[in-house]
């Protein structure tokens, strides 16, 4: 059994990508700047931004935050879209959700820029993704691709079965595993909340992709023997034993599923850290144009 | 076994936008109007904006067509597109394709208004086909919905199984099924080229959506008892004794596949008269404004 070690993966990436921009700087470039607008007092949002802003300083982009108050209208949070969108200073921003109640989340993210959505949750850019055309990817699934290409998981030919039809993780997640592409051109089965057979289908999974948001979801009786596992779950429990009084556990009940792998991402330490890689590597294409020009 | 008779939905849904029509017409309004924009003498693409421009009049709908020379260039279509999305008394139009090669398509689809693009090919449209917004469906999946929907076909948990991946056929149709809707909340597998055991799924499929563009592909073998069949497929084959020559079949063996099916779209006369009934349904909708405001 191989871990899928997504902390090991981020950490080549972003040397790499410390390495371009370290060459920009000694020949006197501008380097890539990313903005998170914050709106609200979120606490996971703020930890959320605060890592983008960590994950920015070690491979030496700009990066700068907006924090607004809970109490920002919907207006005034689109000037700071339009604002950001005309900045040519700023190669990419995202808008940090949850947004409060009041502000319609739809509307703030179809008003971004699609050459600045590093997000990849603009409809436009969701699109280039159904049909193939050069675009941001959402960072989830794209860090999963990542993986799956470092590890050199075979996917073609593959049943694929992703639990959970999201909008920004299981949906996109499908059709990127189905798509003509490595990794890629696996037969794919979506399975959700309506879902009668669930445990059946997983055990035809040669990749199983768990990203139902319902911790130790997925048990060993649920998984084929030699499968690939990628767990997208994230969940506090709490643990007396751990100094901050909790542990981090994924929708995947880790220690009777590994054994059964060919190789499994943990919690935490697998997907986690290459969703913000995933929005480093979604800037630093907007820096270089690489999707619009 | 149920025949899902396409023509007969398209000739109801076609009688229902006529009285809409006609009750515009008698109180001075506007008509819908849908434009169709053709460049080069393909002859399967005439026939297809002959039957549109035909839809079009049987409902009461404005069409028009500009019909362009195969020499062409971008830049010339380019304008043609800028023209026609700031008619205002153009609610949609569509670009035949497929374009003459030196044109690119997708500059040509993305140049497109999204708020007059009836197809439903604009990326902006398919992204927000992901995120569940208001949207244009592209007319071959939408036309199948339209069915389903007609024929109370339960969908709800139901496993489907799509052959195909094509941008405007395949791809959606699986994100369709599977989304939070009716028809829709089924599990979802999609199939292709790099599928390895496509018999053995397909008979485990609930639903079977074939389109893999295959004369008969789909054999009696590969179909569970009581399976729903819903045929893409149009291919003409020779057939001495029709007058004009040959005789159109689908992707389905359907002689052989129908006895087994609960019920089973025919070629032709199933999902074809539906694409172009989406068009026209689209086309109100735009006109309606009711995806863009």
């Amino acid at each position: 059994m191989e871990i899928i070690d997504g902390k090991k993966v981020a950490t080549e990436i972003k040397e790499s990508i410390k390495k371009e921009v370290a060459v920009l700087i000694d020949s006197g470039e501008r380097v890539p700047h990313l903005v998170a607008v914050l709106v609200g007092e979120d606490p996971a949002s703020q930890t959320y931004v605060a890592g983008k802003e960590k994950a920015c300083r070690e491979v030496g982009f700009t990066s700068s935050a907006y924090r607004m108050p809970e109490t920002t209208k919907e207006s005034e949070l689109l000037k700071v879209v339009e604002f950001l969108n005309a900045d040519e200073e700023v190669d990419g921003f995202i808008v940090q959700l949850p947004l409060p109640k009041h502000i319609n989340e739809n509307k703030i993210l179809e008003a971004i820029s699609p050459s600045k959505d590093v997000d990849g949750f603009h409809p436009a850019n969701l699109g280039r993704m159904i049909i193939g055309l050069p675009t941001f990817l959402p960072a989830t699934p794209f860090g999963i691709l990542k993986m799956l290409e470092y590890y050199k998981i075979e996917t073609e030919g593959k049943h694929c079965v992703v639990l959970g039809r999201s909008n920004i993780v299981g949906t996109p997640m499908s059709l990127l595993m189905s798509r003509k592409a490595y990794p890629g051109n696996s037969t794919v089965t979506i399975c959700h909340t309506k879902t009668t057979n669930v445990k059946e289908i997983c055990l035809t999974a040669d990749i199983l992709i768990a990203a139902v948001g319902q911790p130790n979801y997925v048990t060993e009786d649920m998984v084929k023997n030699g499968a690939v596992v990628i767990d997208v779950g994230m969940h506090r429990v709490e643990d007396a034993s751990k100094q901050s009084g909790f542990r981090l556990i994924g929708d995947v009940d880790y220690a009777r599923v590994a054994p059964k792998c060919k190789a499994i991402s943990p919690v935490p330490g697998g997907v986690g850290p290459m969703t913000i890689v995933s929005l480093i590597l979604n800037t630093l294409k907007a820096y270089k144009k690489e999707v619009y020009s």
